[in-house]
Order: C-alpha cells, then structure tokens, then sequence
C-alpha cells in the first residue's frame, strides 16, 4: 500500500484528485487531503473508501513534517509560494514530490540533496508550464531525429472561455485565478527574434501583440511573456534564431487591456486613497489630468488618443469603469480594486465552459529545406468542476504521480521538469484519453 | 573643545566641509573627516590646523561605533541608505546627527531612543529636500500669521546647468548623481489636484509635465516627484486642495527622455544580453520589433510615432545612441549602459557651472479674497567644488550642526525636519550670506 498526500483542495487540483481516486483501487493507494477549508476538501473526496480530507495550514512546520514524514509521494497544488515549505520536508523526510508550477530558486536548490537520497522533486508538470513542454519536446525529438537542424521556436497559451459561451465584448472571462490575470506581464519581457534580442517592458507589452489563426478556432492574439529566454537550454535549443512564449487572447483584448496599463491601474505597489468610499468613476479619473469641464470619457480618449465611438471605449463602458458605484473595499490596491470589477463582469456563470489553447510553431531546416510544422491543441472544460484549466494541470500531474509510485520513472532523481522522454512520452500517450491531443501541420518554409 | 564627524567627503560634501572648517577656529571645534578614500578626504580638509582625515567604512561596525562614541556630533554625508547604521551608534552614544537625506523607515523607529536621551536626528536639511521645507514654511508662517488660509501648494527643484554654460541640445548636464537622474520617477507618482487624488505611474510620467515661467531665466518644464501627499501632514496643510511637487527641467527635456522610458531602456531589473559586445545601435534595437529593411531610426520613429526630422529624434541622435559603437561593459543592466553613454555627453566641461532653480506656488483666501504667491530661487555654482548642488546641500547642514553645538536649537529632541521655526529662521537668515534668497511675487487670483 502506498500513501499519497494531496496538499490543496482548490479549483486546479479537482482533475487530480479524481484521477488519483479513481486510480487507487487497482494501485492500492490510500489519499490524504489537505485544505485549509475541511468542506472543500471533503467535497472532492466525495466519500471515496481511499481517501481521509483533513484541515491542512502549510505555516504549522509541525503538521506538515508529520504529514509529508507519513507519505510515499506529496502533490502540492498550493499556491506557488509554499512549495518550498513542502519540499524541504519532503528531502527531510526522503518522499518524492510533484508540483505543476515554476520551479523556483529555493527549490533548485535542493536538487543535490533530492539526488543524494534518490528521490524525484518533479515540478512543471501541469499545462503552462506542463504540457507546453512535453509536447514541443514530442515535435523536436521527431524532428532531431530525422536530422533536422530547428530554427525557430515559438509558443503560446490561453486560458479563455469556450467559443459557445464567449458572449462579451472582451471575449474573456476568468477560467483561473483573477489576480494572476490582472497583474500579468509586469516587469520586462524578453525573446529571440531572427538573432536579434528583444526586450519589452510592461508599458508596451500589449501594443506588441501578433494576430493568428489556430486550427478552425478563428483568430486569436498573441502577448510576450515574461521570459522566453531561459527555455533555450532546457530545450537544447542554445543555437536557436527565434525563442519566444506567449499568451494567447482574442483579438482586441489587448488594446482594450492596454488602458489600464497606460493608465498605471494595474498597480499592486500603493493603496488608493479612499478606496472605500470612492466610486469606479473616481477611479478612473485619477489617472487623468485635472480639467473642469471635460468628462472622464472624453479625458480617457483624449489622453490615450482613443476615439470615443471605437471598440476599446465600448469594452470600458461595459466594465462599468465610469460607473458611479462606490467602490466598497478598505485599502485596496489599484489591481486589487480593477479585480473587483473585473470578477463581476468576467465570472463564470453557472453553464459556462472553459478552454485551454496551446500553438507551437517549429522551424527547421534539413536537407537545405526550410520547414514549418504547426501544432495545436484545444482542450475544453467538462463542467464547472472539470475544468480545462483543471484537467490539463492536474491530469499530467497525476499521471506522474502514478508512474513515480509505480516505478514506471527510475534511474532519475533530483529537482526535475518534464522535458525527460521517460517521463513526457507516456504522460502525452494517456493525456490522449482525456482529449489533450495536438493536431500537427507541417509546410514548406521559404 | 566640541568634537564634529563628518561621514563622506564626496562632491555634495565640498560646501559643508568648509564651512566647518571655517567656523572651526572661533567656535573651537575639532573636526574628522572620514572618507573610503583618504586622498578626497584629505584634499577637502586640505591641511587646516582644526581637520584630520581617516579612511572609513561604513561595513565595519567597529569603527562606526569608535568614531561615533568620540564625537559631539556627527554628519552623515553617506549615501542615504547608509545613514542608519550612523544613527544607530549615535543613539547608542548619546551623540547628535545632521543629515540632508529623507528620513528613512529605520531613522524614523529611533525617534523615541533619541528623544529619551536628548537627542537631536536631524534630517532633510539640505536643499531638496531642506531649503524647500524651510522657505515654503516662512511663506506659510506670514500667510497664517496674517490669517490667510492656503489653498493650493506646489514646489519644484531642479539641478541644472547654469544658462551660460547651457550649450547641449538636451540643456541638460549632470551635476549630481547620474545614477539617480537615470532612474528618476521609477514607481508611480501621486498628487492633488484641486481636491482630486492624481495618480501617475512612470509610462506617463514624462508626459505629464507643465510649463513654467521662473524669474527671468525663462522657460522650463516641470514633472511630478513621486509623492507629493505626504508633505500634507509635515506642512500642517491637511485641508490643502492641490499639493503637488515637482522637478524641474528646460523645455523639451521630458518628451525626449520619454523616448528611453517607454522603450524600456531605463530598467534597473535585468542584464542586457551580450552588453560587452553590443554595440549602442544593437542596445536601441533590442526594444523595436525585428524588421529586414528599416533601419533602427526609421523604427524608433514609427513605433513611438516621432517624426525623423524632430527635436527629439535630434537629441537621441546627438546622444550616439544610433552609433555602432561597442558599449563594452560586462554584465550590465539598460540603466547603466544608458548611464554610460550620457556621462560621456552630459557631463560638466572644466569651466561649467551648475545651478539649483526652486519654485515655490502658494494660493490662499483671506477675508474672501484668493492670493497666489511666488516664490522663486535660482544660485549658481561657484565653481566645481563649490558647485550649487554642493553650496546648497551643504550649507544648510552645516548651519544646523554650528546651532546644535552653540546650543541656539534647544528643547527639542528626537527625529527632526527642519519644518521647526526655531531651526529654519536662523537657517535661511544666514544662507543669505551664500545667495541662497527667494524672490517673492504676490499677485490676485482669479
């Protein structure tokens, strides 16, 4: 019997914990979950003979050393930050750990003691950061393989709404966590075009995006991340002309998006001045010069030089920006204000689905003969519980978590990202039965 | 005999030093000077019978303690983030300290130590901040003495070249720490105007300037300081409608140096690929999109629409930034190549002289009648050690450590700014003698 501990309870760990359920007759598993909230950890356990929901604090050191000392393997779905937290238990104790996020510095830095006692930290095992690794790394081997040399890497991913339910003007609604949404793309972006290094900072972030078509979806655009750089080594990609990552948004969303950055209303650096008792309205016109006679609207579209008949302009309308609606919230911040409003307009309703979009664009070169291959992927929520979002971060993670249990992945060990064939290889093969599947094109390429 | 530590020969320090010196015979005070570098260090106390030069390092905690316990006052003339491990030691001795920097977090927690011991922390007493507290507060005493009550409240400083030596198409030389002006208004910025909070964040920061008459030196420009609220409190004008502070620049200087902030080339937060190798062009580059036929000018020009044959484009090509020259420094961020290339253009020739422009607006209402004061102050650079920066930063320091020796300040304690009358009277009566004098204007409003 083996014992697998589930830290977090939350939207993107609901696909997880049902596959691992679900799996663990056969496997002869027992499931501990732990949540801050009991009731949504007993929800997803939905009385299930193998699994124990308990109340789980990642501050309490004493709980989680007991609770990782007593477990085979820990998946941490927690937020980012508290991975480390589990994972230095996790080397205290020797269990193998998997997590679908970032792996960060403090735990790089256990890699030497994960090897030393044989165990497997896996992180970035979920969808982006997950499946866009595992599935370029599909295209490369083949394309290594034959003997081609690549050129060009490029690759994108949205989480959007499901084209049935993409009713607003924005043509977005939250299919994850809001705030992440809001504050994506500060700092600076980096890539690789034809040679040349390129650097965006956040101010123009959302004027450099690129319009795409991607398989019968319609078109799509396309932002920078943050860093696309780093992935060249980790591709074996170091002599690559074009390296770029980027999240996809249908178009105009950008533009419209763009207002508030120029604005600055994105910020999560100060607190608005009265935030409670100011309305949207006030919001707005803090960003905009003082003048006695003209409105908020017509400032906006003067300053950011927008006409007030144009489509960026509707979007704000239908935000209810200039509405004079007090706001309500005791020292918000800026973005934290902008969430607010957005959360109202951009929630889920009850039937809507969800969509996870991912487009890779290889160029290579063999034989003197340039090359482009395509290759996409749409995933769409089953419910409001199965999530894109929640399938294609779990589901890899889960799969990984079986075939650490079982043996299936041995003879590794360390700090670890799925960009190893032993482990990408089978996890895509059963991502298939769960309709993550990319669709391949391949053309000439000039 | 009373013992007087000067922490910090730099350039800022040239004006203060020698007043203390000059002072030292008659009041019988023994000064040392420390410096890391004890060539500056002794060329300031340039053999005087009452100065001794040391080498100092702020990191070694046993001579700041040694130094500090054998004083009866100390100058920390340190960059500012080094003040607190000074204030420390004087708390813990029972010795006086004089700075011209902000009162930084850590200075402000000593306040209630120093006031037990007697204690004068005096900060914020050069020339911005220091003589804009000061000459805005004997305009505010008359106005309220007389019962007037202030309505509006805008302050600006500028260091500049001073006109005859002002031959540059930027009308623009540093003649203070380039590294500061390079990363001016970083954050974001926030006012009040006529009753309404204005935010700015750095994107828009250098488009939203005014233009400015002052005295008959003619034209300038003026952009917002990052916070102007915060004077409220320490001004006594929490019912003030507009409070805004400022720097100031000559005509044209913003919209060029916006070029740099919305290309990104201002970022402190990364390395520049390659920055040993590249050339300024590549630098220029590495923020417009890859295109095979337009050249870097041609780019620059379109994507931040600014004609070719513009003024602002005249700058940036006057600057070099389009040359293919190497930058040829390792591992450097945008903001110290940036930094590079305008030392070689923006510094002081050998006979240049600087000069510090202040520009004070009051508007008040007595018996329903609405006033606006000016209140205008331009000193220039004697020569370049005793530069305008250094008379004005200096000076005021050095007034204030000779009344806390003499006893004139007393019966106060703890964590000052000069916003005291018994501190800033005598300051700007004796600064006279060095030029420093405001010009004031009062005319009807509207």
């Amino acid at each position: 019997m083996k014992k697998i501990l589930i830290l977090g309870a939350g939207l993107s760990a609901s696909s997880l914990i049902k596959y691992l359920l679900d799996h663990s007759e056969i496997h002869d598993w027992k499931i501990r979950l732990g949540d801050v909230s009991l009731a949504i950890a007993q929800k997803k356990i939905n009385g299930h003979a193998n699994g124990v929901a308990f109340v789980f604090d990642v501050n309490n050191q004493e709980q989680v050393s007991e609770e990782v000392s007593q477990a085979d393997i820990v998946v941490s779905m927690l937020p980012a930050r508290f991975h480390y937290l589990v994972a230095n238990a996790c080397v205290e104790h020797g269990v193998h750990m998997v997590t679908a996020s970032y792996v960060s510095k403090e735990i790089k830095a256990l890699n030497e003691k994960a090897q030393e006692k044989g165990l497997i930290l896996l992180n970035e095992i979920g969808v982006d950061p997950g499946i866009d690794h595992m599935s370029a790394m599909q295209v490369m081997d083949k394309i290594r393989e034959k003997g081609g040399k690549i050129l060009e890497f490029e690759s994108s991913t949205g989480g959007l709404v499901a084209p049935k339910y993409d009713n607003n003007p924005w043509n977005y609604k939250f299919t994850w966590n809001p705030r992440n949404v809001v504050l994506a793309g500060q700092g600076n972006s980096q890539f690789l075009h034809n040679g040349k290094y390129k650097y965006i900072p956040y101010n123009k972030l959302f004027e450099r995006y690129e319009r795409i078509d991607i398989l019968d979806l319609g078109e799509f655009e396309i932002y920078p991340n943050r860093d696309s750089l780093s992935y060249r080594k980790v591709y074996g990609l170091e002599d690559v002309k074009t390296m770029f990552r980027g999240t996809i948004r249908r178009p105009g969303f950008c533009k419209a998006w763009n207002v508030f950055v120029q604005l600055g209303m994105t910020s999560d650096d100060y607190v608005f001045n009265n935030s409670e008792n100011a309305t949207y309205r006030d919001f707005m016109n803090s960003y905009l010069a003082y003048d006695e006679e003209k409105s908020v609207e017509q400032k906006v579209s003067e300053y950011l030089k927008i006409p007030e008949d144009s489509d960026i302009m509707y979007k704000l309308r239908w935000l209810g920006i200039f509405k004079s609606e007090k706001i309500g919230m005791i020292d918000a911040t800026p973005a934290q204000i902008l969430q607010q409003l957005l959360e109202k307009k951009w929630g889920l309703e009850a039937e809507d689905k969800d969509m996870i979009v991912m487009h890779h664009q290889f160029v290579y070169e063999l034989n003197g003969k340039a090359k482009k291959i395509l290759s996409s992927m749409a995933v769409y929520g089953e419910d409001q519980v199965h999530t894109a979002m929640s399938i294609t971060v779990g589901i890899p993670a889960a799969i990984a978590t079986k075939m650490i249990l079982t043996g299936e992945i041995k003879n590794i060990s360390g700090v670890l990202v799925p960009t190893i064939k032993e482990i990408y290889n089978p996890v895509m093969k059963e991502l298939e039965n769960y309709k993550v599947k990319f669709i391949e094109e391949e053309i000439d390429w000039q």
